[in-house]
């Protein structure tokens, strides 16, 4: 059967190779983007968002424009050396023929999620603004949403954004709070896991066989990525997003652990820490599950092989 | 020149008589209720509201249902013993017969305040929820908005929530930081004058020389809340809210004085406190005007004569 | 009866005066001095300590050498911009022959405070880092001590170190804390009452009528002070430190009102904050006694009176 | 070569088991134990290292008795339902005939570690609160001491106190704080490496195959403290303590990383978290070493050879 789901995403390289997986995937039906802040500015998240979908020839998917900050304040610095000026690496992307659409991305989350109850999963990729809005502005949507695939946090990994926190959490830990506490089933995908998934610069050339804007898109898009991840002494750069919805396509990838999971958002040291209670010490029942092991490479094949698929199948 | 208002509003006693005050008074023209959490639960707080206005033969000015929860979490309890079991005292209203609008009140006070930009003044006189996540939907909200009047914060003051914390900006701290810190021009009535303004039992009697309903309801309603001041060693009930919309019928009862403002959302001891950088060690320009003197007696006199003539105009 | 008290002290420009004072002062009996980190490095207190003594011709009154950290972690920056690089404004000290004991202030303390139980009132205006750590060492310590008239904090004043906090406090918050729950009786001379008193340059000038090398290191001493001030729009300098041991002298110049006060050591935005719970909203007992209000020109004035006379007793 | 230790101890089950690995060991010389609060209070803590000593015949070794109270306030509940009521399980030792010497723990560890300059290494097994005091007392205590190597912490590993915290550290977080930021060389052992080392009901048996009074208290301490376990769903107790001082008997059985660790110390949520900066996001240089490995059957070998030789050792 197929999934219906949103991504609510702010590309971003990864996000954008995220749409593409969502193209090229038969099992899922990919119903809408909804924008946010947070790799870099709105402005630039919502048109790579209309950007990627036109360059895969799929404008008619909608996109609703979300939040330009943080639900409470703004702590942290964009992720402009890792994403590049645009958000996109070295990709130039035509600027997009397509619009938004006319609504709030809160609310057409709200429309779409309380006129399909239990059958719209939502795959957040990047802060969690929009989501947590839309679960203060209507007490329903927590009740219908189906689940909620989350890439964020880190549990025994370490954070990237400071020691403990891991980007997107940090960039809104105050929503990653509303939604963590919502009741809504939630998978989450931490870096544990989106690291052991190193996309290699062979990678890239073995999808550039094929000829087509879409490998070339993967190719300039990845190479800033791939810079900054060398600067860190990391050879490849991780396909954090794209892995989150790969637990959709192919669940068996990964393995996931049951736990209470809650972020600090004291303002501190800890700000944005995501932390599962391993030893059950607060006797709280278990709010998601989270990915603990993943079988990375396996799902790097995959990957390459949907895009083979995508750049054969679209003709230019 | 007429000023046109909405009051944001968790109903509430004193809240109540802040309605009465405004369609008293030809200064203001009210425009709008929006109701939100914060004395006692939404729903009794919606309905309250539609009742008072109801009863005061006010029921063409719309009602839009707002928050029902705090931004981010829920540590305080309500103000139940405070404001009675239905939130107006020991007041029996009849069920209202209007309804409220099909609109969420952020939405409701979105498109009022762009629709008429630099006209429409807000006077919040519960927990900030509604107008944070207005803020936040929606960046044309804060530039549109003339001016806030906020019931809220004590300054040189101790707090009633906590030692530190006024029961408002106590029940969302968060969405008084996002207030505070947007840019929109604020006046602060905190504490320090509110508790100046005490409405004595004597001055409740002598409103209801005139026989009315509207005098039997601030009666009624004003009863448990005198009971509660009792027991914490004050004669009379300090009427925090009519004295924030007095700033706008009748400026010169207060005097204001011009201080950066904060607020602390760290969770801890000292969370809800809002307080003035008074030596300016911090060097931040001004946020707001804050009221830090009021002559109290002179606001009571006024607004029993309101109260008289309200009782006088309205037939039954 | 004459009152035993011990100095723990980090000149510091008005902490110098507060030793003149005591030895100006018939009421009292200096015991010692403690040397503390705070208005600069621990070296150069410990040695005004010393200098400040021979200059007064009382080199026989023990100094002992205290922490030169604060409890937990040093947050702020030093006083040199009000003190003057050596702590002592533009006065020149010659090297003090007098050296410190050979025990360390808070064994020092411990051992003087156990040996005369209820006798001992101990008089801090630096950080109150010694005396947490004499608590914290021995228990029997703050059982035994008489009273803790503490120069630190503000009330409803706001702070010099920060919007929220003073300087004394600000620089060991974690040793405040312990020090305000320690059940020793304590008398808090806060911001609220010090910045009332004004020393001023005809008061500087007045005292240097009589020629003496005390007169001149007064005016040596308070003019970088002053400077500071001026540059706050201050005129004159407030003498924090010899106002707190004034009230040993002569307790009618303040007027005292009692509270739990507590301190923010959260590391926000409050760190550092001492506050009064005004409406008794946590239900605890008062833990000292606050000065809320000061004679201040009537303090100058027995402040000016005392170095008179102590200029004309020392003969050079 | 001999290693002079001095075990800084709140015991409990596992430090009193620690004494006897101690007392057992040819590779280390024991210097000295010195008492803390922590899994009960400073009374049963101190008289418990005492009648340890005495149970082993090794009161010769002298026992200094430290602090009572945290560094800052107690947040924490003892560990009696850990520890049993006297805080060694269900053993009852008589009272001891050897007393403490008549020096403050912080002082003897001062004097000792200064007297030998980078000879003594330290090893804490309790809350790190006499350490923390010796640093900020005496500035060449950090410089002279060898070594701390420290039970306490979780790194990847979720706490046993709170989510994120493990006891000895929650017990006293600013302890920690003064200690890691110190300078002083660490080693740290984690619950990631002691829930790897369970001493099993087999294990206590094998030893009690020798009839020995040390026998019999290895099985008479360690059966509450298994009760708990279970309790827990362990089969087993683990050896927290012991393998602490194991690292200096056979150091190969444990595998360290370099990291930056720092504890949160806000008092919030992740109040007492001691967290590694992996991915190095901060650029701070390492501040220890971590044990993040563990041969845990080979240690628990180690450990029951080694209490069968003192069985046999020593004549009752």
């Amino acid at each position: 059967m197929t999934s219906k789901i949103i991504i609510d995403t702010d590309p971003g390289v990864d996000d954008s190779l995220t749409f593409l997986l969502a193209l090229a995937s038969p099992e899922i039906r990919l119903e809408a983007l909804t924008s946010v802040h947070g790799n870099i500015g709105i402005e630039n998240t919502t048109r790579n968002a209309l950007a990627v979908l036109e360059l895969a020839h799929a404008s008619h998917i909608p996109v609703a424009r979300g939040c330009e900050l943080p639900l409470i304040d703004r702590a942290y610095t964009s992720g402009k050396n890792v994403h590049g000026k645009q958000g996109v690496g070295n990709a130039q992307l035509p600027e997009p023929k397509s619009k938004v659409i006319n609504q709030h991305a809160i609310d057409f989350l709200i429309e779409k999620v309380n006129a399909e109850p239990n059958q719209i999963s939502i795959v957040p990729i990047g802060p969690l603004t929009n989501i947590a809005l839309a679960i203060r502005k209507d007490v329903q949507f927590a009740k219908n949403i189906k689940e909620l695939v989350i890439m964020g946090g880190a549990i025994k990994q370490g954070g990237n954004a400071t020691p403990l926190a891991e980007f997107n959490i940090f960039a809104d830990p105050h929503a990653a709070h509303v939604v963590f506490h919502s009741g809504i089933p939630i998978k989450l995908i931490p870096l544990d896991v989106t690291y052991q998934c190193l996309f290699m610069a062979e990678d890239v050339e073995r999808i550039n066989q094929i000829k087509s804007p879409i490998a070339k898109f993967i190719k300039d898009a990845t190479s800033v990525y791939m810079d900054f991840y060398k600067s860190e002494g990391i050879d490849g750069c991780a396909l954090h997003d794209p892995l989150t919805l790969a637990t959709i396509i192919a669940p068996d990838l990964l393995r996931f652990e049951e736990y209470h999971v809650d972020v600090d958002m004291s303002g501190g040291v800890s700000n944005g820490n995501t932390f599962a209670d391993f030893m059950n010490v607060s006797k709280k029942p278990a709010n998601m599950q989270v990915a603990m092991q993943v079988r990375g490479r396996d799902f790097i094949e995959l990957f390459i092989e949907r895009m083979e698929t995508l750049c054969k199948n679209i003709s230019f």
